[in-house]
């Protein structure tokens, strides 16, 4: 009996975040109400408050839930030893993360969500903290990654590993940006991208 | 006479776009007003509105001014032969437009600006097609760079050059939200990422 209910609050909460994340990907959140998320989800005032007290504990439950997706689809495509180089790590965990859950014409739109996450956090301080820490996660798991290369004879510049890790998160980043703005960007572009890159030749410093 | 009287109409421009960027690196584009922008570069909303007539195009103004940096900071940092490496070029333009001509506390503020303008676009027709044209100009530029690296022999995988170009964008794109979001991303880190990238052993498919 508990356990239905636990259920079913669940549901209920996924239905209304999914509503939310549909609204505030059309209108973006400053042009949405939460007047507007009540019509998407099909849910009293009272129904919707129950789980959530604004919008901005909508938005932090949307990116929250994001990073902890990206994180998950990360683990899942980096247990293998050796680990997958960047090229096919980064792009399993697009695919895992993007293609397989969300369908091609709401991609975008989902994007779109993410850069206005990134915009929202100038003016949100618990947003911002929220996403400093999804970052933070996803830097150590792949300076660790990066260590591993090193330590695999893969990767052989005198480079500290944070920083390519921090190269790696920006490549992803700039892969969402590039999706919100122009639509369309295959995984492969990045797999390929970072195949080229690697295959260049270093001049020895 | 005439020369004198254009020195001056650009010298107000100029003052008038450098107050507007910083008001909507401040406070974001939808808190601004014009009131705010008046305020901020001490004219008569006369004087202001011969230039500009309103937010819209200020922020169109401001991107397109952006692009044309970048872009000459590229055509420059990219004109030696053998063209100098994705590693050396993105730090040289990064530099040039980012560390020469705004200080260190600044950038973080003209970062958001950015990313604000990404998310403008999503309600903005107009300002869309500034990007896109910008992007598109980046874009063929490092396609050429990366058909050149291939053709002196430093970059042997067989991908599209226009895959690899779109991720030394997206590696831009990413140090800019970073920047945004967490500021203090030293143009080293991207240097050094790239490197290390770079130096990876790819495993023939």
């Amino acid at each position: 009996m508990a356990r239905v209910s636990q259920e079913h609050l669940d549901a209920r909460r996924r239905q209304i975040l999914d509503g939310a994340a549909r609204c505030f990907a059309r209108n973006g959140f400053h042009a949405t109400s939460m007047q507007d998320v009540l019509a998407e989800v099909g849910l009293s005032a009272g129904a919707v408050y129950r789980y959530f007290r604004g919008k901005d504990e909508l938005i932090a439950a949307i990116a929250t839930e994001a990073f902890a997706g990206i994180r998950s689809a990360f683990e899942e495509a980096s247990r293998a030893t050796p680990p997958p180089t960047p090229d096919v790590l980064l792009g399993a965990v697009l695919r895992l993360f993007l293609e397989e859950r969300i369908e091609g014409a709401d991609r975008q739109a989902f994007a779109r969500l993410i850069i206005q996450v990134w915009t929202e956090t100038l003016r949100d301080e618990e947003l911002a903290k929220t996403l400093a820490e999804g970052y933070n996660g996803m830097r150590a798991a792949w300076t660790d990654l990066v260590t591993a290369y090193r330590e695999s004879g893969i990767l052989s510049a005198d480079v500290p590993a944070d920083h390519v890790a921090r190269t790696l998160i920006a490549v992803a980043q700039g892969f969402i940006a590039q999706q919100a703005l122009f639509g369309d960007v295959a995984v492969e572009i990045l797999e390929d991208g970072l195949r080229g890159l690697m295959s260049m030749t270093v001049d020895p410093v």
